[in-house]
């Protein structure tokens, strides 16, 4: 492999105005900015490595959809070009959209999650291409433009081309290096569902001198959301765990290794906390992050939030809440047991609004892919991955992979002070071209392996 | 009086663009926008009148003094220059400080509160001067700056010019129709407490899957707030009703009139409500408007509240709360009980910032005032005056006049769609020029008094 490594350092610096270039063009499938153009910038780049593109158009963003290489194995790499809305604007020390280089480190919204990781891919294929002429397995490459708002139309997509996602395994968008910069990779999801809470008071804003006698719908919402959780919490919903199942004993024995192997000080004091929510740490720590369901205010809006004060009784208050779901719960479910919680709680006022679902995804720890980036890890990092059966987060993994069976791994450039999904987003430039390389490695590596049984 | 109302006829459009004029002009105490130029024009116009104008510097804004008349009585005006901020500036038809007149209306923050009102007794003023050469009496203008932030440093005005306030009754900043077309009168107002709670949870926004083991400020805050008030509207702070005094024998017999007066579905259906809070209505409604304190969220803001979703885990959480006070509650004692209240029930951790705060006040009902401007109302506008002992906002009668016992009127030229703290807040061009010729009626028909006991 020192021909593509020495490659992949040679072009470096091209490498990485590649990654510039995409960050520098918003894509905020929230807000609907910048989506096709966004899609079509891909394809471009697809083209220029040698990968062939094809854009499938869905009643949401197009997914771009690229193939290179041939024979088995064929390995699926999933990514998106969708980027998290970059607010709040003035906590960003650098613009959004500006892709500032600064200390070894590329700054923008998307940079980590996920535009970094797809670069990087395009990046090993073209590294393979003109080091050796071709590829030593079949690539397909399915990247949406929507994981931000639960891949709301990759549904379709994958309906009508059930053939084109047919793989021996997939590598999942994105991953990295924890605070003590071991890198991890994960094999499974958790699911969500996204709501938009809305209370309604009088038809306009009035003197708040009237509160006596004029509902306040920011009460409404402050007391309905009162009844979703305690303050130990428990999420009162009736049922809502109903469907959730305790890790498996293969599952609890790698949580007793990332228990072993994390130092939660580190990463407790780096988050400026006193002590984990409730106290957890050690196993019960990650147990309760990877297999334990939210209820998250994700925002919470109404009347007057600026400077100094303003005496007035707000019309409307909205709060955005999401769930994050573990096996086996599933989001049409939840959603149905919220609006019956409210309902009988005296909350039928408050309008439940549907924004994103998807279903929690568990595939197989110990797949040939697994331990084939499992092993490449060590070559690439000199570290022992930590390997988590899920990842805290969510994406179309049931969608996409889980429900066909297709093994899949997450691992990327990402580290603990990207900030995904936050201001200041970045990844450190030496972490993106391990990941060019890393990605470069298992090419081969998933090409020589016997593929057999997962 | 007919030479000075064909003067006010003859002078409308210019009074008008007076008006306009200071509505032009943003003065938005609670973000520090405008203050002082607004001060220097308030000055400006006294000089226009026939005024003379002194500003009062203080460590907020300048208060506007201004003097003009000779011999008793002596009548004080007490008004603001200072507006409410415009937000949310999209629900605004015209440019908040446009002054756009539309369909006979002047529609500018500061409109109704209180900009209309201070141009309406200047050209009062100037009504008398141009037609009779003299005022029949003393006046004092009292004009600041800060009213709407609690008017949080005319007590130093007050303090060190006791005697430029002296007076034998005072004409208090605001008034108007209500949805029925019937002038109200008030002699008392409620006090304020006004408080910026904060919770914070990590030293940054983090991504949302690490809910699970982050606290979140924003469940924090809703329930802490959740603690403050229930279901049914009452206030759960230890101690908070302790002060509050019923309404007095003569205090319910102007409620029972004011209830007979009312058509309550009109004003609910206006606001689009299907009850009004607690389904009250009648006397029940009206003695809880203006009798009971309240505890208001004005403004509650956490995390994402823009389109779509975005999973955040927010780092701190707002809240800005609203307390109206009334006899004999004080906001010092109050702010005391809530902080203690936060402490016992388990959220010392949330930040409790005063902003505002004023006594609940209280003057006679019956002064020789009082008499004075009923009268002048049935001649004006050929009506009874609704007449309330408080009203149900705000504002430092208890620091300018009712400590000195000095006898309060509050009336004005605003009207039930005045939308006052809220979007699009504007005055009719008739009620204003109502309210000139009011005022000047008044000047007479007090100087003609007899001014004795209250």
């Amino acid at each position: 492999m020192q021909d593509i490594f020495a490659y992949i350092d040679e072009h470096r610096p091209r490498f990485i105005e590649r990654v510039q270039w995409l960050c520098r063009q918003p894509s905020i499938a929230a807000q609907n900015v910048g989506i096709p153009e966004t899609a079509r910038m891909v394809a471009q780049l697809m083209e220029e490595v040698g990968v062939r593109p094809e854009l499938h158009a869905t009643d949401g963003a197009p997914v771009v959809y690229g193939t290179v290489g041939n024979g088995a194995p064929t390995l699926l790499i999933y990514n998106h070009y969708d980027v998290q809305p970059p607010e709040p604007l003035e906590l960003w020390e650098s613009p959004p959209f500006g892709a500032e280089i600064r200390d070894g480190k590329l700054y923008a919204r998307g940079a980590a999650d996920n535009k970094g990781n797809l670069v990087a891919r395009l990046c090993a294929v073209e590294a393979w291409l003109r080091t050796r002429g071709h590829l030593p397995l079949s690539l397909k490459f399915v990247v949406e433009g929507e994981e931000e708002v639960s891949s709301a139309h990759l549904h379709q997509f994958v309906r009508q081309h059930r053939d084109l996602i047919q793989a021996d395994g997939c590598i999942w968008e994105a991953g990295g290096k924890d605070i003590q910069e071991n890198p991890g990779l994960y094999m499974g999801a958790k699911g969500i569902l996204y709501v938009e809470l809305e209370a309604r008071g009088a038809n306009r804003d009035v003197h708040s001198s009237q509160a006596t006698i004029v509902p306040n719908p920011a009460w409404r919402m402050v007391w309905a959301l009162g009844t979703l959780k305690d303050r130990q919490e428990t999420i009162l919903i009736e049922g809502f765990y109903d469907d959730v199942v305790e890790p498996t004993a293969e599952e609890m024995e790698h949580l007793r290794r990332i228990a072993a192997q994390r130092d939660d000080d580190l990463r407790r004091r780096d988050l400026g906390l006193d002590q984990f929510l409730l106290g957890v740490s050690g196993l019960q720590l990650i147990k309760r992050n990877l297999y334990q369901p939210t209820c998250t205010i994700c925002g919470f809006g109404s009347g007057y939030t600026g400077p100094g004060s303003k005496t007035v009784l707000p019309a409307k208050a909205i709060a955005k809440l999401d769930f994050r779901l573990v096996p086996n719960q599933r989001p049409d479910d939840i959603l149905q047991k919220l609006r019956t919680h409210f309902a009988q709680h005296g909350f039928a006022d408050i309008e439940v609004r549907l924004v994103g679902a998807e279903h929690p995804a568990r595939t197989p720890v110990d797949s040939v892919l697994s331990r084939v980036v499992q092993q490449t890890v060590k070559e690439i990092y000199g570290r022992d991955p930590v390997v988590s059966p899920l990842m805290a987060a969510t994406g179309p993994m049931h969608e996409l992979t889980a429900q066909f069976g297709i093994p899949t791994v997450g691992t990327g450039a990402g580290y603990a002070h990207s900030n995904n999904h936050a201001p200041n987003e970045n990844i450190r430039l030496d972490d993106f071209v391990q990941h060019v390389k890393h990605v470069a490695l298992i090419f081969e590596r998933f090409a020589q392996a016997p593929n057999g049984a997962a």
